[in-house]
């Protein structure tokens, strides 16, 4: 088995995580991020981690690494889209060019990522399309309007693929993060909560590798995460 | 009373609906749409109509339109977006620009259009930002990509509006139609279909005014809208 | 015009309100509840409104009054389902058998009443079946475990009977209230909150009103309704 | 390790599946069900599984079988609650005892063994209660009232469980399954159906599993399954 794996939209978190998991596994994995520095040193230090410098606003350069990947690595059979964030600001406060940026990263990103993947998938017995999303994505506040929006739409996406590309067995998988992932970021913003009030990267890697898994007679497509003590 | 309502993307079916009912109830009325030709025909039959032509693919003529009517009719008591329309093709048919100019109209238009209007509607007693939207909004098909995540981050938009202004009194709403609108071209298109099949514009109408009537204590959000013999 | 709505579950708040307004359209409205004191009380007082005890977890009973009322008044055209309440405890707290009576009165009750009813409704060029329902339905709490349940349990009954009865013009509609009802009791209980944060009674009848005015081709299944300043 | 799960409502498929999977990882298995006949004949093929005879419509008998259980086999850390099943018709179709009979087995049996199960799931540093829902539960169809009310009752039962019980460390979640499982009744009724087409109760039974074996800091409340050509 030599399977490639895509992480697109790597960072220390769960784009991290993904990256160790399936590299744990043996698959090739395709890093993608826009810091060329932080890629480097993840790539000199996980064995099978592969990176390719990529912005996930800019959809021809998306299209053009992934023929790049599929010439150094092999087809791709796993796309995992972790290009996320955005703005949590109300309607006022967010400027259109935000709300839109958060459309583009959170969205434009997934189609012209999907549109340069599926040939690649295509060529695979079983392949999978997971999707990093959020609680956001299933409701609008007042403060998160951009994000919210841009999730909303994302998720709205991930339905579409799911039933256009589940009977071709190509599976598409929603991920919906409701807590706050552990980050040096998120630390230093909450430096009051104990350990367990935190998202681990890991464990959200192993639902995704568990997705990545399943028998085509029973997939899921949405699967909610969060910490055990979360409120919601 | 001499309140102001705007319409923007009046066209033949609910739109014109909107107009006629709110002129008939002593508003005047803004109609905003592309087509000047259609605007100025409908203004000369509609007593309390006045036509503004906007495109709401540009947040710029929004903002501009949204001050002109202020100075020629005072401040807006009443925003209904009806702006919509979208691809009806699966990811793969539908072009990455196609996806975006469904953004753009659905939910850009909306942010724009909501800043520029939010001055004027505060300046009022109550006043009301009503959304038209389709069951697409609620779940994404393979045959909807780009129109159904557009409508998702539209109707995620309207509840962070709902849940910001609702406290200074402007009522947001998002009505959802499920089924197909009587319009001349949803006819030729159904030929077969008896009229009983067909969403009546006036209808929905109905339904838009009740809304702007409602006592500030029970205040609906969202609704659905479907003819009676819908499958759903 | 001689109309008939029959109102289950009537008590001082929506119940009530619901009594006033079609009695003040020109419907006889014949009232049910287990007080006759209480009932006979409103009788008097409001024109049109005819007293029928009725214990709401008692299906014989509800069968019998539905046949008393046809006799007495004529074949209903409106039902609106409105006996409700529940237990507001966790899992633990609340005992299986206070499980069964939440779900008695807010299922089994509708369920009885709907076979009761659908002979008279049939009878109609147009019916209608309102309930009113509660935020509650759309998710369980720890702490409102009985309640939520039934009412989750309630507005899938809602739908299944939307499905089946709208294709012979029965319109069935869903009322979901988030908030707090305006009555003696909350009023007691929550004696510092200002009038405004209480959902009126008579606001929620004029939106049941709307709903049975609908015209076939835009029925609405499902509303939700609260108070501008809600937190939702 | 010599942990102890409970299926509860075993039968061919999915039950029969969960109680294999447990065995194999090494937990001893309490089998539940109404036919002792079944019971023993899985117990004498599959290595750590125990019959234990119950009737899940009867409170009582859950209440001293989960006693029972705690005497042979030691506290329970996992509860499987798979009992299920119910009436496919629409309101007038089915009878109100229909009804009660869906919503007793779907509901009261799962109040009543979370009540037994509770205090020996609380002696455990982690527990699960695991809850096998259907599809019906997120919509009411014009024929599947009962059934249809039943899990969404269900399902609302899950959410609050999940809520109160999450911060002592129990996770509990609700498996939507969307789809035809795989059993010898199934395929009689669908005779021309390819293998394909039908859910793998051991597929089922891994996601069971992998729930049960989340970090506690990303748990899955709910998640769906369903085969890969489905329509949904």
């Amino acid at each position: 088995m030599n399977r490639v794996c895509v992480v697109m939209g790597v960072g220390p978190g769960n784009g991290e995580a993904f990256v160790r998991r399936f590299c744990r596994e043996g698959y090739k994995v395709a890093m993608l991020a826009r810091s060329e520095d932080y890629l480097k040193q993840l790539e000199s230090s996980v064995d099978g981690a592969h990176a390719f410098t990529c912005d996930m606003m800019e959809p021809e350069q998306i299209a053009a690494v992934l023929s790049d990947i599929k010439s150094a690595l092999g087809p791709v059979s796993v796309l995992l889209y972790n290009a996320g964030g955005g703005a949590f600001k109300n309607v006022e406060d967010a400027t259109l060019e935000e709300f839109e940026a958060n459309w583009r990263l959170n969205v434009g990103g997934l189609v012209a990522a999907t549109k340069a993947a599926l040939p690649q998938l295509r060529q695979q017995d079983s392949a999978s399309i997971i999707v990093t999303s959020a609680s956001a994505a299933t409701r609008g506040r007042a403060n998160t309007a951009p994000f919210a929006s841009a999730k909303a739409a994302q998720r709205s996406l991930a339905q579409s693929l799911a039933r256009q590309l589940g009977p071709e067995r190509i599976h598409v998988a929603n991920v919906v993060i409701d807590g706050v992932v552990d980050l040096p970021r998120t630390r230093q913003m909450l430096p009051d909560k104990p350990d367990e009030f935190f998202v681990q990267p890991c464990a959200v890697a192993d639902a995704v590798w568990n997705l990545c898994q399943q028998d085509a007679s029973a997939w899921t497509h949405e699967l909610d995460i969060r910490p055990f003590g979360e409120t919601w």
